[in-house]
């Protein structure tokens, strides 16, 4: 303990700390000053980036004994106010750079002290600066985040007016279909938007902090947890295990198939019998401080009987592996695709037959915020706050394992970092409820960065056998798949993932005659989690990978091929189905010409020492979840003649704020109101309308509709007979009611045993495009330029769904070269899983709208989210074949793995 | 606990808060928004105003249950930064409103709130909104807070540019003598400056927070102390009891005068054997957060076996009074005064002779800041942080008691609120310093404002019988006085303040010939601490009361009698001391016509229902302790070419901060140094010079002459033979060492025996004159308007010293009209005790200085802070007398007091 001095943000600080205190603990925990987030808390991502004396810091890696004495500190809550905001911070707003807004007071800060330095930097002057103090986002790519600083820069300069940078109200009033910033933005762009772990620093000082006992062993029975020596310890008020659990203390699996071999009880809580993957949680430690729980939890211990640990899915599936779960199989589903005729003959008689084995791996999620949540009880309820964004579906599947009746157990969402999908599975919520339950306090637990790579879900890898048969023109006759997916130890939402392999290997094609089948197995790694584009990025890699094989294999041009057989009139998809649209010759018309730039380019620019190549994919999604789709939302007239949203669109970053706002907006016209006047109360199970969850890119289209129809339902209320419309102390004076709910069920219909149906009433289409360089010495592959053909109906809002498109290409682009969870110690940080930073992902990036509207999309809309992680890795994985003939079949294609492949070939 | 989601200073913030939470604690506590300051913790003081939806609220008793979901809220933090601060801001630190600035949060939010709906307010207008919210301010007397506020007004208006608000630097680069705002200024104005509770709340998380377990009797023997339940409860690291205390547990008096009867370590730290006052501590409870230290508290059970309790100076005086420290008799010291020939013949022979009973009661000194500290172990010493204002003193009155050598134990001031003394004496340091030693971690203690009051020192009651005789003329021929003071039962200054008796009553007047005799005796009422003036508004309250009757029974205008016996060439002071200035028949002369003029505005003024009258009284006391006064300071060369100060010159509100920086600002005038570059580093024991205490008026004289002691040995070391002066390049290039110390002692010699000597080298004179309205009905006094004539020596800050003066005086009207300290029930809180809010204090007070540079001071500075406070009451009390015939003779002149002796005049 000493007392150092310190000017923060202008004012002087006299404080006590520890001298091996982090800065950043300094300014959030005791200073209060939030604003300065910690993301992996070991220097990697730069979220804490403050001034100090003038000079950028990592402040979660500068101890406070570092810190001279009268140090000057500048965090991002020095910088501007919502009232009062800096240019860079309008320029932030401006352009969307914030998504989810973790990393933006990082990237304000460090844009400070660059533009201090250097106030006409070039944007590869930015993106040097981003790459060297490591700032890191994995929702943007980046690009949105350099235009803001080069406009920040200009109204330094003064060659452009702080004015211009804000958002136009257009003549028509309509905010549809504009850059009309997510209301969010100047939060983010401020430091002001409080994350689940700033939350749990400002909640009542009787609120206990948790801190878990985990498993470092993959599979193992527990033989004795002794918790008596962590009882004692400073400020522990309970040390709570499996006996404490009042429920069945097993997660719910709750959504289901016919055919699935296990009871989907088969997660634990806190786990009593047997540990089934490295982290589980064994134990919770409440203590008055994070420190004190955190401490005890050391003096637990736990006796193991280690068991094989099966760590992948060729490893459970062999025949002497034992039964993860006793008594069910570790091949706990099967799916079968049927379209068509048999494809045995098919195959036999077809000009042109190509196969080939794919794998796609672990792809962590690396979200910059790790997982964190609390708990509470209010009137006997109790209530979690976590990043879920499937408020309802958690509810479900934890209530019974925890022991409360689901109308005693809300959900709210926090502020939540994007997730990429992993939070579709519920993560800690259930440890929350154990530990409020036990204690009857308030509790939150934060999770650092190793929890959140070895105790969250992860992408399912999936390996793949696949054929394809054309005729001598190269039209598709027939595909054969088989494939095996490894799916963790927990089996949710392990069918699903399944089933999306018959639904997206070999989307976007028109292929009469397929069969195919693919299993999934419980392993002892990580549990398999729904991430961004679910089950696609695996399935399309492995058929837009093939693909560019049976062109090669015919001596065609493979954007040829693909437009051959692309979904027009008359074709189906996969599960048979009718496209609802069919905008991909179309998109292809337009992605020709630059295609045939590109590779004009990449010849002009090979060398002996780096080779250039282009390469294209199809990338498919369907927005909803499959079948009937169904989704609530309510709006209210407020006294102003304002209204009030309800919904439970879980916001991720990917702008569920805008979503509803730019919707609603739309679907409230006649009424005139600006947008300021459309609040909006979300993501509170206690008090908004089941929304569904915010995954599989349905919200926009799904949750649209239902706000439509709420917002269609009072503004008919609303109407008077001559056309006009009722105010608020009319409709009171009316005895009409105030709050209208709207309800939208898509018309979608479940695949049946052999995959057909017609699951999605809306998709998504692209093509993507990759430019990449490949250095011959070293096998490295860099991306020079994405191109990307979107058709996702009509937008929305330009500045989300541009974020989201280019965010998603640059997670395509970390999963084609650098991006894996294996080893669980090697890939368990940010740089170790090969978390790509800005210079992995270009600053050249194109995005072309074929806007088509969708019949069902409210306003033409349909989903966005996913499309954008369908495939731009098989794009560039083409473009590395194209440039150097090396076919990379397993990512990520690491260096090491491209040279290996060139040495084979000399 | 309840989800709430609150608009706060324009950043939605959506927490978790208990429904019976203040709202004061959720700013601070939860969302680290510690402007907002909590004071009394009742409603009564106005420093934890917020606007809540646009209405100023007091958050401290504002549950969160009443606070609406979707509520804005604006604390000063949402009002202006130190870099962006909004024109009441300006204003505030332009007029110097802030002294302490513990309220001045508190006061800015008011004003906000009162502008936004009255931007032309009158000054009335202002007085009476800040009476109805009750901001109580106990530091300015409130004027320079309405002048602030007028003229954020007029730059809100448009009226005035807010630039008109900085200081302009005069041409001659001089900041002396001018309105140089105190460097704290916009911190303060801003909310920014964390006083202790607002750094408790800043401390590591594994901070022990302490409750202490209080006496609720006021004498007893103490038969067993249970802390066995308490030990038990949640989050309690440890009980603490006597036993648990590793030295003598006893405070040491230290400064003692022969002739004492006590042995100076009659303070317990915590009680063992007996209880000696209602709140003295009997254990400490450490646990993790302040609610469990407080709730396990209560579980520790004390057995006490009661004793009479003598609660005041005759009680414990009585024959059959026990000793309250058994071995040492209550009446523990006397002071004798012998001056001139003996006074009985004297008496006999006088044309007039008066006599009177006075008595000036248990003045509280209503901090607006409760008392607090914290207390940590770096390096293998222990630091103390709390509002000391005795730094060194209070390390050595503790060492012993705690078992700490002095070298290894350390004190630093906090930003302190105003104390006005009572932090001379040491409150929870030693208690701080025992929990740090039981439990080997970081320790904070804030009190409430029911141990504010019950738990830290007061005022000295003095009972003082004493005469008068003059010749027929009215020249004084001599003065006999007898005394009896309450002083609690610690004896800490107790000698020293019966001193203060024979010093200070005639002080003034030529009165050739003395007599008197005071004694201090113990009782088991609060203990006696100093406060303001010390001594001398209890001793001057005696004599001008019966200069006025001396008057009165002459016939004699008691401007001119007072005039006709002030000290000129050849007078002495009752320790038979020559006064170093002669200024008072100056002053005379300036007030004359003055008075002449309020003894007619009075005459006018005064009905049937309302009687008007014009009072007077001089006011002195000794700038310094007695005897010689030693002080150090030190000052260091910077690189960059200025300078750092290193002093302990306390603050708590007086502004040692720019009385430092103005003071050395002058002595380095040879270097050109702009104030900016004058830093200063104060008020740490570990590495600053000794100082001694900031009390007695003494820092700005003796510590001021120790800072130009030590700025001029810098400028000497710097001067080149050339007349030019050495750079920091040139120092380090020459070897020549580049700190130098000063140090200052005062050529005064202590009083011996009978009271005589030459104890003060620098004395500060006032005229005080009281205009007064006394309603006849009730009994109530009003004062109208304050006049003082003020010889304090050349100025260093205007701004500072007006404050310092005005504040003084309204303390003096609080004494005169309504404060007192006696029944620790009814009087234990602001408003129970009597606190002056604005409209108790006049907007009208005059200040007119006579500027007589003193010899020996800094720039011919005296001191500034006890003056305004030694006889301001008198003049209040003289002025009823001339309204309505009424002498009061004991304080406070409540209306019923008043109305009781206008009743038996009739």
């Amino acid at each position: 303990m000493a007392r150092k001095i310190m000017k923060v943000n202008g004012v002087e600080r006299r404080i006590i700390v520890s001298a091996e205190e982090s800065l950043a603990n300094v300014l959030r925990r005791q200073l209060g000053l939030t604003g300065t987030k910690i993301g992996c808390g070991e220097g990697q991502c730069g979220c804490c980036n403050v001034i100090l004396d003038g000079k950028l810091v990592r402040s979660c890696v500068t101890r406070m004994e570092k810190v001279p004495d009268g140090a000057s500190v500048t965090t991002i809550e020095g910088i501007g106010t919502p009232d009062n905001p800096h240019p860079i911070q309008l320029a932030w707003a401006a352009h969307g750079a914030a998504q989810c807004g973790f990393c933006t007071p990082g990237f304000v800060v460090s844009t400070k002290a660059l533009l201090d330095r250097n106030q006409n930097p070039s944007r590869d002057d930015v993106r040097e600066w981003f790459q060297t103090h490591r700032n890191a986002c994995r929702c943007t790519g980046y690009k949105m985040i350099v235009d803001a600083v080069m406009d920040g820069a200009k109204v330094l300069q003064g060659k452009m007016r702080a004015a211009d940078l804000e958002f136009k109200m257009p003549a028509d009033g309509r905010i549809w279909g504009t850059n009309y910033p997510r209301p969010s933005a100047m939060y983010k762009a401020t430091g002001t938007w409080d994350f689940g772990a700033d939350l749990a620093l400002k909640m009542p000082a009787d609120t206990l902090r948790l801190a878990l006992v985990q498993a470092k062993v993959s599979h193992a029975k527990i033989l004795s947890i002794d918790t008596s020596e962590a009882q004692k310890m400073p400020g522990v008020f309970k040390v709570i295990t499996h006996k404490d659990v009042k429920g069945k203390n097993r997660i719910n699996r709750v959504l289901s198939f016919p055919g699935n071999r296990g009871d989907g009880w088969d997660r634990p809580i806190l786990c009593d019998e047997k540990v089934f993957q490295y982290g589980d949680a064994v134990a919770i430690v409440a203590a008055d401080t994070e420190a004190q729980a955190k401490a005890a939890a050391e003096k637990v211990k736990v006796n193991f009987d280690a068991l094989p640990a099966y760590m992948s899915a060729p490893a459970a599936m062999a025949e002497d592996a034992m039964e993860i779960h006793p008594g069910t199989p570790n091949i706990f589903y099967v799916q079968k695709l049927a379209k068509g005729k048999e494809t045995k003959p098919v195959f036999e008689k077809a000009a042109h037959v190509v196969d080939g084995e794919f794998y796609v791996g672990r792809q962590p999620h690396l979200p910059m915020e790790p997982d964190c949540g609390l708990a509470y009880w209010d009137g006997g309820k109790l209530y979690i706050q976590s990043k879920s964004i499937a408020l309802n579906l958690h509810r479900a599947m934890i209530a019974d394992g925890v022991g409360i009746a689901i109308d005693d157990l809300h959900f709210i969402q926090n502020n939540a970092g994007g997730d990429f999908g992993y939070k579709a599975s519920p993560t800690l919520e259930a440890l929350l409820a154990v530990a409020a339950t036990a204690t009857g306090r308030p509790v939150s637990l934060v999770y650092d960065y190793h929890q959140q790579m070895t105790y969250t879900g992860k992408r399912s890898p999936f390996w793949m056998k696949i054929r394809l048969a054309a005729d001598k023109e190269g039209k598709l006759l027939g595909m054969e798949t088989d494939y095996s997916i490894d799916h963790g130890p927990y089996s949710e939402l392990g069918d699903l993932v399944t089933l999306r392999g018959v639904q997206f290997m070999g989307a976007g094609y028109d292929i009469p005659n397929i069969r195919g089948e693919g299993r999934v197995v419980s392993t002892n790694h990580s549990w398999g989690a729904p991430f961004r584009a679910f089950g696609s990025p695996q399935s399309e890699f492995a058929s837009e990978s093939l693909m560019d094989m049976l062109a090669e294999k015919m001596g065609m041009d493979p954007l040829e091929l693909r437009y051959k057989n692309c979904y027009r009139k008359g074709s189906t998809t996969p599960s048979g189905q009718d496209p609802e649209v069919y905008s991909l010759p179309e998109m292809f018309d337009i992605l020709r010409p630059k295609y045939q730039q590109a590779l004009k380019r990449a010849k002009a620019n090979s060398t002996s020492e780096k080779k250039c190549g282009v390469g294209i994919s199809i990338g498919i999604y369907g927005a909803g979840t499959d079948g009937p789709d169904t989704s609530n939302a309510a709006v209210e007239l407020n006294p102003d003649g304002g209204v009030t949203l309800y919904d439970t669109w879980e916001d991720h970053g990917q702008g569920a704020d805008i979503g509803a706002l730019g919707t609603a907006h739309e679907a409230l016209r006649p009424l005139g109101l600006p947008p300021q006047k459309i609040r909006r109360y979300a993501n509170d199970t206690s008090k908004c309308p089941d929304s569904n969850l915010a995954a599989g890119s349905r919200s926009q289209y799904i949750t649209g509709r239902a706000i439509k129809a709420a917002c269609d339902s009072l503004t008919q209320a609303m109407r008077k007979p001559d056309g006009g419309f009722r105010t608020y102390d009319e409709m009171v004076k009316g005895n009409l009611p105030l709050k209208y709910t709207g309800t939208y069920t898509s018309p979608g219909t479940p695949v049946d045993a052999n995959g057909q149906g017609s699951p999605f009433t809306n998709y998504m289409y692209a093509l993507f495009m990759s430019e990449v360089s490949v250095e011959m010495k070293s096998g490295k592959t860099t991306v020079d330029k994405m191109t990307m053909i979107a058709d996702v109906g009509v937008v929305n809002n330009k500045l989300v769904v541009d974020g989201q498109l280019y965010g998603g290409m640059a997670q395509g682009i970390g999963l084609a070269l650098s991006e894996e969870f294996e080893d669980i110690h090697k890939h368990s940080t940010l740089a170790g899983a090969g978390f790509p930073y800005i210079k992995s992902i270009p600053d050249n990036m194109e995005i072309i709208y074929v806007e088509t509207p969708r019949p069902l999309g409210p306003f033409g809309a349909s989903g966005v989210g996913e499309l954008p992680l369908t495939s731009p890795h098989a794009a560039v994985i083409n473009a590395i074949n194209n440039a150097c003939g090396v076919r990379i079949k397993g990512l990520p294609a690491l260096p090491e793995k491209v040279l290996g492949e060139l040495k084979k070939k000399k």
